[in-house]
């Protein structure tokens, strides 16, 4: 970290997987880099890295008349600058990317990189800001994290978390009296997205704390699934009530190490190497109605957990502004190879200060439930857990409708010419 | 249609699927009753017509303690009496079923009976109230609609449509700007309800008159369904942009009468005799990634699209209301054997007119998206589609929240002892 003050352009790219928050956070990027004066022009770079290798490079200093359209861009859902999924490669193996990069850095007088995704995204800002110090080129390079997954390394939460939780919640409150209109014994299970860590199914637990309502079991990837269990499970709970409702991760794992999901789509897998999975609450719907023949149906929430912007965390559309601005004030302080993260302040009431860390500590780990966070039997979460999610979701915003529907900021992509 | 005044009970059921607004139009049957004099104790029929034969039958008209309650309950999702999905046989079949209802009635001097339903509650509304004239057993029966299918004839539209509308809409919105983000080529397919009628997947068409976004195609029930055309279509939309979104109905059938679906779930019928289908989404991206090789990917928006009353249409839950309240006044003036419905006043502004036309009209018939609301090709919708439905998503509700989730109103179900 250097304490020189340094002037130049900045550019902003999105990674991975959107969010109903990534573009608050883009918001609070751009708002942060228009209040500094070191900051001249505000680039975005369209679909994250590949669109600076690209240069399709937009103006994004100039999109926006005032605070009215930040908050459209606050309130909109997914990349609105485009994303990607490429990993940078070591720079050992493939040094002319980086020397492309680092050439258009410079032709463009990049002197700010804010990269907003997920743990992926946070491996490229720690090698390009290695790489940078390697050639000695002044840049300070930020990641801000991004993900509805929450399994982020070293931070409280993570921006767009809070949003999804939310989602969750208030659907799985609607799921479940949807399903009790009947007095037919039938059997629900609803499919959240997580491949490694349970972070948005436990999230199915929250209208028990005051909604009176809650799935009968949630099964997580944080322990192994286990299919006679799992029919005791379900048994016992046809015996409670007729309407049986059960939260389960998509990443669900035998204690082989096998997916439950894996019958269906066996061997495919995304760009990262992570297996693609669609089929585990299609497995458990089968698997139920050969045991049990009872009615029995899965529904996945699939990307709508994290594209309903409508329905926004309050609480976590602020802090994504938030820590986008302090990202900006931090480069501007001097900070680059960190990544911004969310410390609670203990307390009665909720808070969170927003610091930066050494982005080493950050990538490439996931940070999964913890132990107190799941019950003994490994088929619900803990009280603490709730404890832990529900401020998260709290508050919501208020966004402008127009003609019945939601109104969008759409970003003009249009390749700024030098 | 008498003109004589009857004093007595009333009691209310509702019946078939949940929608965003059965409990509205169960909060407006509720305050027109109780601001009725000729009518003394309001009943609740727990699950619908059966309540009434197992006598659980619990008191509404006293659960309410102001129009709070009652706003909490026009705001919560799916039917809060409990349903049923069961069809009165044919009197001349099974007369002890008919007189043990009547039975019913008298013990409980109900002479106001509320059916609030779909297409296959009016059928009971019908055939109760002509064994009533038959037995020349005093008591008015009313049917009121309610469908997300939106397929009830002798109505401009059901109430609960313009909700379930809006919920895809709007969650049409957020997918086709999530699926933008990357520049890979893809297929997304959102399949929507709808087995007979596509009004619910024409919804899908919403956000292209003021969003700037629409899917690609639009494939209902009311056209047979061909894989070659679909392929032609699919092919020349990856050729226009990379990200290619498709709505279709559930319902879509080849021209030789078999669901699109049926490869997944032949076979299964309801109930009601319906073919039950799941796999249409997923048939279709099956078909597209054989003939391909793209990536693609399948949605259900499921049971989302009749419970997420967080985002129902204030002109649909208004509407609710008043077609509830109406039924009782229409009621109380002498009316039976009707079923309430709405008619659009000509003119700019929309605005309706609700009254009560026969039940015989009503029950049986399933009202199909008209020819000029399909384009020529099959694959997409009108102008005039579009028109007829954006206004009833119109206005969003403001239901409370604590502690980040909504706030749902519970009837007590609990039986009244006599």
């Amino acid at each position: 970290m250097t304490n020189n003050r340094l002037k130049g352009n900045a550019i902003i790219g999105q990674s991975g997987g959107p969010t109903a928050a990534i573009n608050a956070t883009l918001a609070g990027v751009i708002r942060g880099a228009r209040a500094c004066p070191d900051i001249d022009r505000i680039f975005g770079a369209v679909n994250g890295i590949e669109g600076i290798l690209n240069e399709t490079i937009t103006e994004l200093g100039t999109q926006f008349r005032g605070e009215d359209d930040l908050e459209a861009l606050a309130y909109t859902p997914a990349a609105a600058l485009g994303s990607c999924r490429k990993k940078l490669p070591a720079y050992a193996a493939d040094d002319p990317t980086y020397r492309k990069l680092f050439s258009i850095f410079a032709k463009y007088n990049i002197r700010y990189f804010f990269y907003i995704g997920g743990n992926d995204s946070m491996d490229t800002v720690a090698k390009l800001s290695h790489y940078a110090q390697m050639q000695d080129y002044d840049i300070r390079v930020m990641g801000v994290p991004k993900t509805i997954d929450n399994d982020v390394c070293g931070t409280d939460h993570t921006p767009g978390y809070g949003s999804a939780a939310k989602y969750i919640a208030a659907t799985m409150q609607e799921i479940i009296r949807d399903c009790a209109v009947y007095t037919v014994p039938a059997v629900t299970i609803v499919e959240i997205m997580g491949r490694d860590a349970g972070w948005l199914t436990c999230a199915a637990a929250l209208p028990r704390r005051y909604c009176g309502v809650s799935p009968d079991y949630i099964y997580l990837p944080e322990r192994p699934f286990d299919y006679t269990s799992f029919f005791y499970d379900v048994e016992a709970a046809l015996k409670r009530h007729p309407n049986v409702v059960i939260a389960v991760s998509e990443g669900i794992r035998h204690a082989d190490g096998h997916y439950v999901g894996e019958g269906s789509q066996s061997g495919m897998v995304d760009i990262f190497g992570h297996a693609y999975l669609s089929g585990t609450g299609r497995s458990l719907e089968m698997a139920i109605k050969q045991q049990f023949g009872t009615k029995v149906r899965s529904i996945e929430l699939n990307i709508m957990q994290r594209c309903a912007s409508h329905l926004a965390s309050k609480t976590d559309i602020a802090e994504s502004v938030r820590v986008g601005m302090a990202a900006v004030e931090a480069a501007v302080r001097g900070a680059t190879a960190q990544m911004m993260a969310f410390t609670r302040i203990p307390g009665d009431t909720y808070a969170v200060d927003i610091c930066g860390i050494d982005i080493a500590s950050a990538a490439n780990h996931v940070r999964c439930v913890p132990d107190a966070f799941i019950n003994e039997a490994g088929n619900n979460v803990t009280d603490a857990c709730v404890d832990y999610i529900l401020p998260l979701c709290e508050g919501e915003i208020a966004p402008r409708y127009e003609h019945g529907l939601p109104v969008h900021f759409v970003i003009d992509k249009t390749p700024v010419v030098l």
